[in-house]
């Protein structure tokens, strides 16, 4: 598949440690059983939101190496940032494990891009392990992207809840499942959708682009997977890259899963489109697919989050919100 | 050198192509020559800084991509950041190019950490071309990490001077000089520095830790290389980090060049400690040393520039400045 963005990686490296990290309210959904640990104090015994959410980092990364009994030392390589001006939720958190770090951005499709660099690093044998790391946290998403919290505007239907919550995993030799099967690299791609308060519409292009790629690239199905996992179109980004989908001919209607749709309880907690940030598909991933991968409950998963690439100074000076969906092929087993 | 940092590259690739782009007062200064494109207008014919900045990384591209011929499309992947809140910079300026984007942010390390995994990506047969590219803009960072431009605060003598430039280069197979011989993954390094007005000293320390651990990796030695080159650590950093190399046995003030104090002149152009700038290191390497190295005018050169993964948020929080440094070994020959 010479200069294509798909790639089947050849060793098939495993994840071999996955954790997740929550807030409150992440423990009041239906999926609160997912999360390693739980902190129901939204400054995660730090002064500030932006420190407590270094922590969440943090706690994720240290719950994850507990899994496979590992020490920072022994990662070589971390690929890590989140939603906040400069990733310092990532920086700050990472700060005293001495890890050597490459810095990413792709907004919310994060951890889809950390585990898709992970995975090329190891499977083209770059390393022999690496570590993927995320977060988001309701309140500094909150400030930055959009209002003080104590402003009481009202959201709009179409918005979304940033999810307090991260996850990280580790990457190695092809050894257990769930394995690392492909991944296709997204491109930024804008349909001039402006709306900061419908990211939904903004990233649902991006999904469609990378997830129709992927399928071109491999000659693959739709049905040849359990599950095509975005991470958090919410509920109209979910129905607009159905949409797209079926308009290009390839329904897949029965087979999307949108982790922001997956998070909270609709009906219990008022989240309007869904969940949304690097943590939502993160938490969901570390917490959920990949244990479900392991132990063969599911057998294929496309994860394909997305990013809206958007910053509230471009926006407001009326650009459109560009998005990216980066995507990862996930397997229990090694033949489909 | 199993679990270390550095990395020394079995096919060694090429830097077949890189371009700098410029602005007003980059034209002025001792380096007017290296810059293939130069805007005197600063809003590079755009409505805001923001916009104009990400016209600069679009000059950057197409310059470089001309130079070899290529289109867009030809590109398997682009590593691109800057450093606006979101890497807006890079988002909106590559948006048209649909070229497989892998959004990394290590602040002025940016074209370090690019050049790096295009390295790594093309040496382990990951992708056969990679790009790397970055920008950055005195007025955009100005009025985002310090104040109003119609401020007209007082400057310390400490603080450096964003360039307005921008730097693109690709990486393909082992072809022609300069080869990409290795690379040391840098790791997030604090000592407690937190004035924001002095960066220098923030990242002088994790220059120290990488240019270091590349030594001790390797059983190199400085006279190995025609220069030790840093991105912005201007007078102060530079000071700093030629110290800490000092007091741990290795002398390199004979051999270290750093970027910001070889863009502006400092007796015309009042920049104080130096320039700095995603697009300082970048613009520099890209016109100024890969050329060279084709050549062989230069041998090899150590590029380890640095970063400080500061915000401002954090930072009027009270925290300390951690940085990063990512470096590259750049060669016009083979062995040593």
């Amino acid at each position: 598949m010479a200069n294509k963005a798909t790639r089947l990686l050849n060793t098939q490296p495993s994840v071999i440690a996955s954790a997740a990290v929550g807030g409150k309210k992440e423990n009041q959904g239906p999926l609160a059983d997912i999360f390693d640990k739980i902190n129901d104090d939204p400054y995660f015994s730090a002064d500030t939101y932006e420190q407590g959410e270094s922590h969440l980092q943090k706690q994720s990364i240290l719950h994850c190496l507990e899994k496979v009994n590992l020490q920072p030392q022994d990662i070589e390589v971390l690929f890590g940032g989140d939603l906040l001006n400069q990733c310092v939720g990532t920086t700050y958190g990472i700060r005293s494990f001495e890890i050597p770090y490459l810095g990413i951005y792709a907004a919310c499709s994060t951890m889809s891009e950390g585990l898709l660099l992970a995975s090329l690093f190891v499977d083209s044998g770059i390393t022999a392990n690496a570590m993927a790391v995320t977060s988001s946290h309701f309140c500094t998403a909150e400030r930055q992207y959009r209002f003080p919290l104590g402003y009481g505007g009202q959201r709009s239907p179409t918005s979304q809840w940033t999810a307090t919550a991260g996850g990280a995993l580790i990457v190695s030799a092809h050894s257990q499942p769930p394995y690392i099967r492909g991944c296709t690299i997204g491109k930024v791609v804008d349909m001039g959708v402006s709306d900061a308060n419908n990211m939904g519409a903004s990233m649902a292009p991006a999904a469609f682009d990378t997830v129709k790629t992927f399928f071109e690239d491999t000659q693959m199905k739709p049905d040849d997977f359990d599950y095509i996992v975005t991470g958090d179109l919410g509920k109209v980004g979910s129905r607009l890259f159905c949409e797209l989908m079926q308009q290009s001919g390839t329904d897949i209607s029965d087979k999307h899963k949108d982790c922001g749709l997956m998070l909270y309880d609709p009906e219990t907690q008022d989240v309007h489109s869904g969940a949304s940030g690097c943590g939502c598909a993160a938490s969901v991933l570390c917490g959920y697919f990949i244990p479900k991968l392991k132990s063969g409950e599911i057998k294929n998963i496309l994860f394909s989050a997305t990013g809206a690439l958007l910053s509230p100074t471009l926006n407001q000076q009326g650009e459109s919100i560009p998005s990216i969906s980066h995507l990862v092929w996930l397997s229990n087993g090694t033949t489909v």
